[in-house]
């Protein structure tokens, strides 16, 4: 659906839990958009230092309807843990929420997994709202019910699918994204091409300048594109017991370099690029993917300014990292792997030589 | 189903998440039970100080056929809460638990509550297995697939709905369960009789001195009829969003003594007894239930050595406390009250003042 003032919205069909996604630029002022998907109690509208000087005011005249009340957290990924969930949760119970409130998650990946997972619990579930503000959060981690916080442990570890009520992507706070992290949101939108559109892939490549000119035309197809795959997706497999893994293209390799590394030092898009190729690589190795494609992918992750490698980890040490995430079945490693460019495959089967080795190159090639 | 070694199962009809309910003696002995039930990776046994001494070896000798890790926390209700909560998600980040994994909860409610949370919120969502050892878990608490840990502003206020894979009720863990507990269990089996099946209440009221013994066969059938009930009522509304609440008879009265009294002094049969007698008298004033009726509940609750007021709190700090309720919806109180014994509503429509005085006459009538 496309209207006259850029407002681009699509549907996360989930029966009773489908809900909106609204693309556009000025959404933040938008009120109207929410009339019907808000249940109607007050609203506890979170958001972190960073971003709340620059939206919050905004966001909270979208909710004028409603009694809001706000939590600026601390910026970052550190904090993504579950002492500060349980700030969240004080919030709420503090401030007197009932089971017809409603969380609202201003911000990137990092809130919307915080303040989502805080309203997947409080009271066994209270309404939450998706205000992305980051182009990862608004192509990837607002869509599709995934909350969490971390662990030492691992990424992710804790958490819940709770759907939002509704995803209001507004184009316009991406102009204050720093360059750094709007190329890590580029990373997820190269990664719906990989896994699942080849046509999609070919229309980036020939986007790439625009997109990271940050046009607001490509810009805003590129985030409509991109979450149509990933809701076609998960109202295939919400739960992820099969198809939703293919989201994770490179995410295995990606969540042992951020543990590695320690969290925060790669941004989950950079990491989930250098592990894109990895897992290209590894495709390739297999006799899957052709070398011509393998090139292909390095060139567009590198023409995003991405990083196509990951230097500086011991093979041993990543694979021991890889072993601990979430998509470990019976303590056989699963990754998702592509046998073409446009068509992923979840494997069991890769033998932990050809790994080995492909993480022993792949560092050197950087 | 009833088999010759004194075992019964029934089913709580949830589509494919539907689970069997076995209940007998003997039962932490029968791993056989099990062989379909769990997903085949490590389990983590969770149980507490007071109860792992006498059955944590038994338990763990029904799950022979799986890598066994235990974890022993403190007891009481005070310590559910969402810090012992950490430990548990800990202890399964930190033994290396994958998505294949299973947490057991052996204990009371509180166990249960606690363990199954954390089984709800590793790697958001790992099988959970119910071994409940008290009357009250056996009964209510393990069934239904309610978890949560407490909030110093309220009970149960951070959870969520995650179903068992199965429930072993071993009938001869209530050898060891002291009276006071006993019977605060026996006040959910008199709920069920309240709610929804009045011959139910014909057969407590005979039996409750065969019960108050202990006698095996009597305690195993209260316990099949109650689990009946409940499982047939969580199947019709999982998520509570309408005739799931029948079964919070007393809990808004009962969740308010608890909190008024701190956390642990009233058990939470106790409470909920008390809070049954407050229902019954506000449903009589309203003109629902007759004078009779009204006796009948007192005398049933008084007849299993269980509370029939909660003097000592003021009327007014009673009816702040059960505002903090989850049942409250848009700031309304909603209460499960009674149309007749075997009947209960819900409703939203109890003048203030009638309620103030209900609380304030029930003080006196202790």
């Amino acid at each position: 659906m496309n209207t006259p003032d850029g407002l681009r919205s699509l549907r996360v069909g989930l029966g009773e839990r489908a809900y909106p996604i609204f693309v556009g630029p000025g959404l933040l002022r938008r009120g109207d958009l929410l009339a019907d998907c808000l249940p109607g109690g007050d609203v506890l509208l979170v958001s972190n230092e960073t971003v709340a000087p620059l939206y919050l005011e905004t966001a909270a005249s979208a909710l004028a309807g409603y009694r809001v009340q706000t939590l600026v957290l601390p910026d970052g990924e550190a904090h993504k843990t579950l002492e500060t969930f349980a700030r969240v949760i004080d919030a709420l119970a503090r401030g007197g929420f009932h089971r017809d409130g409603c969380v609202a998650a201003l911000g990137g990946g990092v809130i919307g997994d915080l303040a989502g997972f805080a309203a997947a619990c409080y009271q066994r579930g209270v309404a939450l709202l998706q205000l992305p503000t980051t182009l990862l959060a608004q192509v990837d981690s607002s869509v599709g019910g995934k909350t969490a916080v971390n662990h030492p442990v691992g990424k992710n570890l804790v958490g819940a699918f709770h759907q939002p009520v509704a995803v209001l992507a507004d184009t316009d706070t991406l102009a204050t994204l720093p360059p750094r992290e709007y190329r890590a949101g580029l990373a997820e939108v190269i990664k719906y091409g990989l896994i699942l559109d080849a046509g999609f892939l070919d229309w980036l490549e020939c986007s790439l300048p625009a997109l990271l000119e940050r046009d607001a035309g490509p810009v805003a197809e590129a985030i409509v594109r991109s979450c149509e795959i990933k809701a076609r997706v998960v109202a295939e497999d919400e739960h992820e017991h099969g198809r939703r893994a293919l989201l994770n293209l490179g995410h295995t390799f990606g969540h042992a370099i951020e543990a590695l590394a320690g969290y925060g030092e790669w941004l989950h898009g950079e990491a989930v690029a250098a592990g894109m190729v990895m897992a290209a690589e590894t495709s390739h190795r297999l006799g899957w993917l052709d070398a011509a494609a393998l090139a292909r992918v390095r060139r567009i992750i590198a023409a995003a300014g991405l990083p196509v490698a990951a230097p500086g980890f011991a093979p041993e040490a990543m694979l021991s990292a890889m072993g601990m995430d979430k998509k470990v079945i019976g303590g056989r490693l699963r990754l998702v792997l592509l046998e073409a460019l446009g068509r992923a495959v979840i494997t069991a089967d890769v033998p932990r030589d050809l790994l080995l080795s492909v993480l022993s190159d792949v560092r050197q090639a950087s």
